[in-house]
């Protein structure tokens, strides 16, 4: 049962990703192809990142749906262009489930793997903001990643919480839930009230 | 006998991906070893991503040979630039054959580690293509790869090729060939008529 | 007392490019997260693609001392900011060090995995150079790389006078002190007489 929910948001979460690289891809006059592999990046590219440098199966590798629901992405933003326009907060809500959900999934692997907590912190970081990173270096812009509103830190938030709740003697499905939870508060909060952390003077 | 038929066309496939690379870093005013990395990465970047996917040794790291092809590719462009320029199409020609022989052994190898056809295809297509995808990375272009003639897409019919001739029954040889010959076939006639995948509206 | 004195230089040697990508990404207006993570990636960038090419741990990840230091680095940019642009002379001189025990490493660790000096000498030069690679693609900024004076070709050097050490019986700290003494001494006469490679012409 929670499986098949986990299961459920990660579809959601990687379509959102997935549709947040195709319509940037569309922006660029990118062809479906092209349009097609950013958004795959964008939607796995952390996640093979994270399986690199812990050394484990690459995960969209085991199974193919990786690759199908970004084929439905694709055919969402085809077909759908015109309201997708319109729900443009519904796409963000959706993003941020994804990212809540991948920071969450980062953090597990890593600590499944034998690592300690600060490095499921930097790779629940890295499952959530990196596909961003290569799909914005893909399109030769410089990575929102930079500059954007509270989007990594929202994550390394959320590891914090997860390890806060662990020391705190907090059950798994606690640790999960405040970490993704506490992604998405913060992550919304920021895109609301246009937080963003202070720029480095030069 | 057939290893050294193969042997041969991956030395040339190599020094036609170099040489496609030293000759943008050369327009590009790179110096000397900056122009030898970047037509380096373009020839052996497909293979190294593959290669760290599939979690086995690199290829390049085995034999020298291949930055020794490198180097002899550096030398033709700084010693033939007048011929090369005439020889386009006989350029074209070397990098397509090279293209097609990268796609069959990213199938190979993807195949000989247990990963299943669809990984394989994938993976020949990242042989045969994504080279091209890190030499634009690094001399801060566009990825070509995005709206390019029909390229990445030659290297996926190439691939599914392969599996209908696995799943028809036919021979290792027959697979092999027929998924290089689509391939070319492909591209070459790709490139003659301007086709090219259609544009994502945005 | 070796080893206290060898990791007290890599401290320097992190910190010495960790500013140095901090810097850069303060003249682009990056947040400081940003900021961190560019300092970050080019302080760890060489040695994390060497230890994934040799399939071998990840550094940074066996301790946390790594994103310490960049912190560190981070600190010292904001608090001493004046400071820095007097003495980028002291800045290089660290940054040379560095890049010269960078290299050092990156060959005995290559070593140390069984490969052979030919790919030792490569991956010195990954460990030592490419940092600033990752750093330029993340900034979006062509690849200083490709067109500075004598780097990348220190790095080379260096490992080569380490290979011809070994080839004529010389201990290990001979061949350390050799490697990494040729580097900085390259690296430092290069730029004070504005040497660089000849230009590739197109």
């Amino acid at each position: 049962m929670e499986a098949t929910f986990l299961f459920l948001i990660e579809v959601i979460g990687t379509i959102a990703f997935a549709i947040s690289g195709i319509r940037l891809a569309s922006v660029k006059r990118f062809d479906w192809f092209g349009a097609y592999t950013v958004g795959l990046v964008t939607a796995i590219g952390g996640g093979t990142l994270r399986d690199v440098l812990l050394d484990i199966p690459v995960f969209w590798m085991q199974t193919w749906w990786y690759l199908a629901v970004t084929g439905a992405a694709l055919a969402i933003v085809v077909l759908f262009r015109h309201l997708l326009v319109r729900h443009d907060r519904m796409l963000l809500i959706f993003d941020t489930i994804g990212l809540a959900l991948f920071v969450v999934i980062g953090i597990q692997k890593s600590l499944a793997t034998g690592y300690p907590m600060w490095v499921a912190i930097v790779m629940g970081m890295i499952t959530g903001a990196f596909g961003g990173v290569v799909r914005d270096i893909l399109i030769n812009e410089e990575p929102l990643f930079f500059r954007k509103e509270v989007y990594a830190t929202a994550c390394i938030a959320g590891g914090v919480v997860y390890w806060l709740i662990a020391i705190g003697g907090g059950g798994d499905i606690l640790q999960q839930a405040a970490c993704g939870l506490t992604a998405i508060a913060l992550r919304l909060l920021a895109v609301h009230y246009r937080w963003s952390l202070p720029v480095l003077k030069g």
